[in-house]
C-alpha cells in the first residue's frame, strides 16, 4: 500500500517551500536537504507546479514557492494529484472472473475514498504546525 | 498503493469457500476457477489458514472451508493478516533528514486506520450478499 516515491518526496517538497515562505528555495538546495537528485527531484516539481501547488520561476534569482498558502494545500489533494493511480486492487492483472459484478471493488473504492477524506483532514500548515519538524526544515535551508 | 496478490487473492479465496459453504472446497478447483497457480495458491491458503479464517484438512477427501460464519470475517482483518507491511510511506528507503520529528508519520498512520476501519465495516457475508458475485462463484466451482 505504499505510495510513490513521487507522492513522498512530493509532500517534503511542499513542505520545506512552506518552511522557507519568505523567500525562493532553489532545486539544489532541497536536493541537498533531502539527498536525492537533481533529476528525480525535478519530476516531483514539475507535478507540483502543473498541479498548482508550486510556483517556479526561472533564471538565476529563480526558484521555488508555494503557489497557494499552506492552510489552503490539502494532503489528500497533493496525494492524488502525485499519484497516477490510487487504484488498490488491479482487477486486469490477472483476468478474474469475478469482474463484473464483484463487490470487492466497490468496498475498496470506499476505503480508498476514506483514505483521502482522512489525509484531507490535514493541510501543509498542519504539517508545518510541528515545531520539531518545521526547526529541522529550516536549519536544512541554504541559501546561496 | 495497491495491496499485494497475496491479499487481494486471499479474499478470493475466502469468497469462493463462502460461496460454498456446504462442502469443502478443493485448491485444485479454486486455482482452475482463478487461473492461478497451486504454488501461489498454496501460500496465499497457508497464511488465510494460519491466521483462523480458513479450515484446511488433507488427504482424499480433504480441502478447504471458512474457519468461522462468514458474517465475523471482517475485511479489513483479513487485508491486516496478508499484508506483510501497510506502512503508507517507507522513512527508511531513503533516509529522510525529517525522521526524528516528522509530522507526515502521524497523519499517514492516521489515514491507514481510516482505510482499515472502512474495510471493517465490511464483512465476507457482505461480499457474498451480491447476487451476481455469488452466482458467478457457485458457477466456478466443480467438486471432484
Amino acid at each position: 500500500m505504499e505510495l510513490t516515491f513521487h507522492t513522498d518526496y512530493g509532500l517534503r517538497v511542499l513542505m520545506f517551500a512552506g518552511a522557507h515562505r519568505d523567500r525562493r528555495v532553489t532545486m539544489r538546495e532541497v536536493a541537498m536537504a533531502y539527498a536525492i537528485s537533481l533529476e528525480h527531484l525535478r519530476k516531483v516539481v514539475h507535478r507540483l507546479a502543473q498541479s498548482g501547488f508550486l510556483a517556479t520561476t526561472k533564471g538565476r534569482a529563480g526558484g521555488l514557492r508555494l503557489a497557494r498558502p499552506a492552510e489552503e494545500i490539502r494532503v489528500g489533494d497533493v496525494v492524488l494529484a502525485m499519484e497516477d493511480s490510487l487504484a488498490i486492487v488491479d482487477c486486469s492483472r490477472q483476468p478474474c472472473p469475478l469482474c463484473g459484478g464483484c463487490s470487492l471493488k466497490g468496498v475498496f473504492e470506499s476505503a480508498r475514498q476514506a483514505f483521502v477524506d482522512r489525509l484531507n483532514e490535514f493541510t501543509l500548515a498542519d504539517l508545518l504546525h510541528n515545531a520539531d519538524t518545521f526547526g529541522e526544515l529550516q536549519r536544512l535551508g541554504q541559501p546561496a
